[in-house]
């Protein structure tokens, strides 16, 4: 398979692509067939210039006055973005943040399957929250070699970051999804993506700061 | 005072503002006076250039050899935030992801007060959740008149976000952030935020799909 990187200035369009699924997803059930760029603008508050350099990284090109054909545009969205087929994960750390992403439910319709969590808290060990098993985190690296995962969700206290990071990518885990505030290093070819509240608020306070409009 | 709009192209770097703060704080309190790009793009795994890029937004110029004056550039992040001052926010829908938030540490840090919670369930309503009383949400109206927020957080069902948000926008409230799945329509003048688990998982998908090393 041919590998093409995804480069940095593409991201916002990425993290961008599952709400124009969302959108032309509800369209396609009410049987629609084609959507206009400035419809979705509308829809998501952004330009339908921004709509037109979004859908064109993911290769479809609409028709002046018709519109994008709305089949195609969610299956090259969901090509794009690997949604095909189901991505297994270990989550660790059944705190707040952790039973959370336990009971997330478009997480699991976009094919997360969280297969087991981790704790070290005996009152959650062997319970199941939201139907995902928890076992002790003493029992991790017998349980890595038994079952396979993609991608590791961290929610641990963030002095256990790395340690735990490092235990993980020696076990061949190639995806790490960081919700802890803890910066972790990686070696070159192991995925790590931080995600914190904190990016999120810091758009939202220098936008409220300026009042700006949706843009 | 003169508004300064944040171009769309911008959110990215934005986004990352709080990362260079917190690695930033990390070195001021080892006493540490200066931070080169490479250190900054080694901790945050970024490439120099992007990181030079970064700086330039918040308008701090680094000298070679010596780098960028910590300080400064803490302050300069925290004024291009807006978070030299608190800011006051009502939470709707004290469920599993409310009540994470209401745990969240960080955004206390950073000035985001929560000043009270708001649910329907009898069970939840006259409790305090980590320390925020949680009010019926039927008294809604009634104490928006007393207290002034300037951001309401939207944790509900999203069947309820639409109709919420319009009584919240009547009330004055200027900015929405917006936790739950549903696209939500506000006035030019407000400012919506729409937060949530799919944006980031897109890129992660994308990022494990190719394989691609740390940009």
């Amino acid at each position: 398979m041919k590998r093409h990187y995804l480069k940095m200035d593409k991201l916002p369009t990425v993290r961008r692509l599952p709400d124009y699924l969302s959108i032309i997803r509800e369209l396609s059930a009410m049987g629609e067939m084609f959507v206009s760029s400035s419809y979705l603008a509308d829809k998501m508050g952004v330009s339908a210039i921004l709509v037109r350099k979004d859908i064109e990284l993911v290769g479809v090109t609409g028709t002046p006055r018709i519109g994008y054909p709305i089949a195609l545009l969610i299956k090259r969205i969901e090509n794009f973005l690997g949604w095909g087929a189901s991505l297994d994960a270990f989550l660790f750390g059944v705190g707040q943040l952790g039973t959370s992403i336990l009971a997330n439910r478009e997480l699991g319709a976009l094919g997360l399957r969280i297969v087991a969590a981790f704790d070290k808290d005996p009152r959650k060990i062997k319970t199941s929250v939201h139907g995902v098993p928890v076992f002790d985190i003493a029992r991790l690296e017998e349980l890595l070699t038994r079952i396979h995962v993609g991608v590791a969700i961290l929610c641990v206290p963030p002095v256990y970051s790395q340690k735990l990071t490092d235990t993980l990518v020696a076990a061949g885990i190639r995806g790490i999804w960081n919700f802890t505030p803890a910066h972790i290093a990686v070696p070159k070819d192991v995925i790590a993506q931080k995600e914190d509240l904190t990016s999120g608020y810091a758009v939202l306070s220098a936008r409220l700061t300026r009042i700006q409009p949706a843009a």
